[in-house]
């Protein structure tokens, strides 16, 4: 179906991360102002400069989330991969429940861009993708987990056949996606 | 795998058309100056405006043939169905041995670019649809399909399930895809 009015739609495909921190609303409950703050230096240390390194553009924040939107797939992925990595790194010292650690879901599609913003349902399926995914973790639709595929040295786990794929960091050893 | 050397490859997402003269050396034998005439004045008057249209890019030609990068698989399959709608127009009042009928394939995927040129296995699949369409007909891969749904009134017929989907000139009274 056409859209309705005479104005054309302005469409785009794009690859969309999006990231959540994991159990936010019990970090906040326990410890508000520090959560807070280590959260804001994660994103100034960790997080922004990484996503700038693999040209994402943020295209909205909430207090404990993202939507980034990538020109290419494996970018993306990359970038969502070196995300989890750092802030892995980054937890590793801290007591279990002081650890700040992000859902990542991946996914492409064409997308409606207005204005800065992006809508569509693949913006709705990387959502849905994120809270998919283990703390940590990165999960990504069949068709990144294709594009990506024999481009980035990472390993995925099926979850079904066309259904999305999990990428959990890396542990040594675990061979590349063929 | 990382690409080797230190410089990253430049990468985007993009859906490829690629569209091919079916049965160019047989309508060259019968009638060189005429076809390559009539070649000239379609793509002048037909095919060149209507990619403009949809801000598509040529990449590049060959004497039958085009390879047109568009930002949006909406765009580019609306393009490749307005494009088979006014060649089926134009070739309608002549002999079957003087049409001049394409093959279309539409892709999308994550490409590498260089300087202006596109590669990678996104370019070779939409040739591959291209060879798989009918004279007059657009071939789509089925993450294609899934992106036009609901958005474009065109019907489709499957090779497979996950297989590549053709559409067909369309013909009254065929419903769309819902």
């Amino acid at each position: 179906m056409e859209p309705a009015g005479p104005a054309r739609v302005e469409r785009r495909l794009a690859a969309i991360l999006a990231a959540d921190v994991a159990g936010y609303s019990r970090l906040i409950e326990a410890d508000e102002e520090g959560t807070l703050g280590r959260l804001k230096a994660l994103r100034a240390e960790l997080i922004d400069p990484r996503i700038a390194g693999h040209k994402g553009r943020i295209v909205k924040t909430t207090g404990h989330g993202l939507l980034v939107e990538f020109a290419s797939v494996v970018d993306a992925l990359r970038c969502a991969a070196e995300m989890q990595e750092a802030l892995a790194k980054s937890n590793a010292p801290l007591p279990p429940d002081r650890r700040i650690e992000f859902r990542i879901g991946v996914h492409q599609g064409d997308l409606v861009v207005e204005d800065a913003d992006i809508f569509g349902d693949g913006v709705n399926v990387a959502a849905r993708l994120e809270g998919l995914a283990e703390p940590g973790g990165i999960c990504v639709s069949a068709r990144v987990q294709e594009d990506a595929a024999g481009r980035l040295d990472l390993a995925f786990e099926g979850h079904g056949r066309t259904g999305p794929q999990e990428h959990r960091p890396p542990s040594p050893g675990v061979p590349g996606v063929p």
